[in-house]
């Protein structure tokens, strides 16, 4: 088993790289605080008697030798960055879950065959450059490291100058790094497993995402002289355009979900009726066909709203990352761990995207799953317990240890 | 009569300070193209004889001597700012127009018995430091020079820092220039006059207006892992006071107006739920009374919405601009003005507040309307023809004439 204490530890000591007044984080991708916690990560595992590399896309690997070094390692992992009022778990429990299962071995003085890794994979939350996954996407194909690197921040700063500035470009080209596995341990960030009382999530995939920015065109006049009938309000008309992206989601309750999470009105001056409104749109599904069907109505409902409020309208697909199914024997291996412990648990499908999602295109993946508090996630008030968080780490241990064997 | 080509020839001159390349301007106020524009309209006054002073607001005096001296001043003007995406006639004209009564009377060599003034209002638009009509506000005692100065930009930038870094605090305290009438031309902004083919509008006062800012707090949460059911999205319940909000002028139509011209979310990212909105409300009546009850039926529906959604609401008055009802002679003065020429007019209640709002607090005012394409303003497209500028600064002549003579 892991040694919890110093798991809780470590979790204590990363919440400083970033923390908030209200006890979350704030550490979007490659930012000083980013760069705080990935030195901590580098020389955290290299005292543990790690080696650190860098690929192209600056994913960290600290990896602790096997007795064959031949074979490709088996790796953990998950993220470093943060929402801009993220919280304490959300992608760091999988990073500090890996380096706990290292520090369990050293202390029982356990080799493996295969070499064992730690993976941070660079900007995972799309907070500070949109898409989400965006370094995993590039290792696992989704995304070309080109596309990737010209992602930009709102200040227009790209991905590729900050990881150039940070000194985080390695030799090793993005997607060329061999594995014999992929385990990520994260929290839920939804409520099933708090509800249900059970700690342990076997993952069994993720559903399907799909992102969209929404450019709504009126004309801009002035607010004391332009009589109501006269006006094309763009604001008017994406108020009305947000209800029905509401109205998608509760057309395929209860598994459809929807989300504008970001919105601004040009030319932004009290007395000026908005001309132009953008916002994005963020629709989910386990169900890729249905995804597919949710698209359709909530392209068919712009459409409609457009015309009757007299104003343009123009959705640009920003993101699809489909519906993903884990590697049977990796959620196995996740499954008969928790066994182990006589853990409660069920089978999940995630709701978050999740650097698994990508490395599972190229590497046999499965994720663990604890509960957190209330289900809140992208929130300063994000919470789990250490007896969880534990939990999860012991299964990854296990976890580990199985794919070492096979 | 004015000379109209000159004036024609400065609206074209002063369009270039901001000119964007929609043919509109963006001039904000004490920005680096405001600041052209001031210097242009000084070097300009002072090539007619006049001398140029300056009150601690900023706010620019230029005066041609009369024959009387001991006389207060009959001022013309406006202002020289302009929205983001502003037009080319908003504001400038009654400073231009005023320019081409002084070039008038100077051509004719008529010399009159008050001092004449063309004066720029710093900061009417409100767009860069809100709220509107900040400096002819102090001018007219409607707020204090302190907190006119310690309005902000949204880069945190103050009023009174950029009147110091500009050179613009003139040593004559603000509200102490003693005049006897002021006439202010303006484009009509609205679509009445052109609607109605009349030339000339006899503004007989200005609307009540009212400002507010609205704060929605709902939670933030995940957007893949939440359930519809057990989110309280701060944006949705937004946009349902939006609907609201217009659903407030149109209970009052056809006078009543409502507007959302700036819209913000927090923490603004794709796939987090909004924990937070803002965004302004500006309500406008010609009726004090009627503009009471529209308040407090505003206030009652984002009440209702709030509690419906499962959020909460704040609501800050930022700016209350009661009905206007300019001086009889004044106006009179206008009308007969007018007459003089035969043009078609009509009297009209402005839509839209101006610096003529604040002043005719401690000055005798009127204001003089002249139509513009569409009713559009505060718009790039914003337009006016010569014939109606020049017909405009002629009432503008023959007003300051008449006032010289009571
Ligand atoms: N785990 C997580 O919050 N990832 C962000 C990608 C998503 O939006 O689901
Ligand atoms: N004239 C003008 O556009 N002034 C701005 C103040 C207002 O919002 O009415």
């Amino acid at each position: 088993t892991v040694n919890g204490q110093d798991l809780w530890q470590d979790l204590v000591t990363t919440a400083a790289f970033g923390g908030t007044e209200k006890g979350g984080i704030c550490r979007l991708a490659l930012t000083h605080e980013d760069r705080q916690v990935r030195a901590w990560f580098e020389q955290t595992c290299k005292a543990l008697g790690c080696t650190v590399t860098y690929d192209s896309m600056g994913n960290q690997f600290a990896r602790r030798a096997g007795t064959r070094n031949d074979l490709p390692p088996i790796m953990m992992g998950s993220h470093l960055d943060t929402q801009v009022t993220g919280g304490r778990f959300d992608g760091i429990l999988g990073v500090l879950g890996g380096i706990a299962v290292l520090r369990a071995l050293h202390a029982a003085d356990i080799s493996t065959d295969h070499p064992l890794e730690v993976v941070n994979w660079t900007n995972e939350e799309g907070a500070r450059f949109a898409p989400p996954m965006l370094a995993s996407g590039v290792f696992g194909g989704a995304f070309t490291e080109e596309f990737a690197g010209s992602r930009a921040d709102t200040n227009g700063v790209t991905l590729r100058h900050e990881l150039e500035q940070g000194g985080f470009v390695g030799q090793e080209q993005c997607g060329q790094h061999p594995a014999s596995a992929y385990f990520e341990l994260h929290i839920e960030q939804g409520p099933v497993l708090e509800a249900e009382e059970r700690t342990i999530g076997i993952v069994t995939g993720v559903q399907g995402m799909r992102w969209y920015e929404v450019i709504v065109r009126g004309r801009s006049a002035h607010a004391g002289t332009t009589p109501m009938p006269m006006r094309k309000d763009a604001l008017l008309a994406a108020a009305r355009m947000i209800e029905q992206v509401n109205a998608v989601a509760l057309a395929h309750a209860p598994e459809g979900l929807s989300t504008i999470g970001i919105i601004t009105a040009l030319p932004a001056s009290s007395n000026v009726v908005p001309r132009e409104v953008r916002f994005t749109v963020d629709l989910r599904n386990p169900s890729e066909s249905i995804l597919q069907v949710m698209e359709e109505d909530f392209l068919q409902r712009m459409q409609n709203c457009a015309e009757a409020n007299d104003v343009q309208v123009d959705i640009v697909p920003t993101w699809n990352s489909p519906a993903v199914h884990f590697d049977p024997r990796c959620i196995d291996s996740v499954k008969t761990s928790a066994e182990d412990f006589g853990y409660t648990m069920r089978e999940i499908v995630s709701g978050a995207g999740h650097d698994a999602v990508y490395v599972s295109r190229v590497v046999p993946t499965a994720m663990i799953f604890v509960p957190c508090l209330h289900g809140i996630s992208h929130n300063e008030a994000e919470s789990a317990t250490p007896e969880d968080v534990t939990a999860g780490s012991n299964v990854l241990l296990h976890a580990v240890l199985k794919a070492d064997k096979i």
